[in-house]
């Protein structure tokens, strides 16, 4: 179908005997070095099973897709590379080179175990535990969270406080977060929270005069409500710098950031980076 | 430091000129596969600059450690793997590989630019709604959400339905969510949503207990309540089933899932794995 050479459009398969996030991140950072290029991403994950394995690259074959893939699997790998050679398929084999070189470097074998292991460990409770406490402590709905946070976020509406509390709850932080508002009252706990766990966050008045026009489009509104002028937009901006500079906390300007972006700058503004999760979370392929 | 033959352990560090998220994907992704094997995880992200790439080069040397990195721009690719053959160290590049693929199928260079590119388009702008309406529409807060709704999740209490709401609203899905309780009135929204876009969550009574005894304990409260008793949850269970029964929707059993799993389930299952959000969605690396 594809005709690569007069269209610019790639497709690309996600392989994988688990759940196939690691490609599937891997293709979206692939995708993003071509912004012109007219991608087609489908996944296959899940194929644990010889014949899945077989329907899933049969179909990439079809498409005349690249493969990026994660397969544990011995018996499984092996397949897959006999039909990549027959019938000449690029793939990259994303998860081999680094468990082989552990292999090299401790003399174990890996388990081959496809997917997630621990389920009922210390860690996934913290992860469950952190997401909900990200929900319950959202908005500033009970700022007696603050206290137990990790990390409390501040910032004027449209500053991606939720998305930013739940991306970290992801990494079993517990954040909680509250909105500024001029006109109102600041929660007492604000001033018991330790500043070192707090983040400020900020962007620039035209990019969020541009975000809530767009906003006040998609609730059918008029874009020019007080909500979105540009003078209004400065006040609160600068209350909200006043008060960062009064709590010494941490400020970050989200205007060219990406959720992932602020979220990476949080952990290592606030020494968080090399966080116990990494080593021991709900592990995928 | 790390003397690996002896105590089987190995230090991994996460190089990225942007987030990392692919990286550390796959460092969780191998680490996975050696349950025995004591890891150290390190992550070096936004290495922009020449002396920060420098630095967490130089960290890697002397944590004698095997390196996952992701990075775009060509003048630190260089200097890298300049590094990387005069002092030995173990590195594998993840992003080059598909990257140089799609250059040679298309004829396109890569831009070569680290990180997430869009922020103010439709794509951004839908992830941050999905995030809002999971929090908005958690817990069976607001049954109007149902309607709304790209996926309804039902269940018992521990069944993943928040973290498993907040996982797919990252994938710009609209999630709401629904505890059953069989002494509850069930909202009447729950009859007028399309039973294609439901599923009904269920787990293995064994390990709902277990669970729920170890959150009576993480509370400070005695292990075996009513909450826990097997009796009840078995009660509970039947009283979902036999709903999920009436409604016709998919069933999915939690019990030996990660939410990573149960949610590729759920993509597969309502048909919403070649979702489009994966070409368009805002790309790390």
């Amino acid at each position: 179908m594809t005709t690569n050479e007069q269209k610019k459009c790639v497709t690309i398969f996600v392989i994988s005997d688990s759940a196939g996030e690691t490609a599937s991140k891997l293709a979206a950072a692939s995708m993003a070095q071509y912004p012109t290029v007219d991608f087609s991403l489908f996944r296959r994950t899940f194929a644990k099973e010889e014949d899945k394995l077989r329907k899933a690259l049969e179909d990439a074959k079809r498409e005349n897709a690249m493969v990026l893939h994660t397969i544990v699997n011995d018996h499984l790998v092996k397949i897959a590379n006999d039909f990549f050679e027959e019938h000449n398929l690029y793939h990259f084999d994303i998860l081999t080179p680094p468990v082989a070189e552990i292999e090299r470097l401790t003399g174990i074998a890996p388990t081959r175990e496809p997917g997630a292991l621990h389920h009922l460990n210390e860690n996934y409770f913290k992860r469950i535990e952190a997401m909900e406490f990200a929900v319950k402590y959202d908005d500033g709905k009970d700022p007696r969270g603050f206290l137990e946070a990790d990390v409390l976020l501040l910032g004027v509406s449209r500053t991606s406080k939720t998305p930013l509390s739940l991306f970290l709850a992801n990494k079993n932080l517990k954040v909680a977060n509250l909105p500024l508002i001029p006109e109102a009252h600041l929660p007492k706990q604000l001033w018991e929270t330790n500043p070192k766990k707090i983040v400020g966050l900020t962007n620039d008045p035209d990019i969020l005069n541009g975000i809530r026009k767009e906003r006040m489009r998609t609730y059918g509104l008029p874009a020019d409500t007080s909500y979105s002028d540009i003078e209004k937009i400065r006040k609160e901006l600068s209350f909200a710098n006043d008060l960062y500079e009064k709590l010494g906390c941490v400020v970050i300007n989200v205007a060219s950031l990406s959720i992932e972006e602020t979220a990476s700058m949080i952990l290592n503004a606030l020494n968080l980076e090399d966080h116990s999760y990494y080593a021991t979370e709900s592990p995928e392929a």
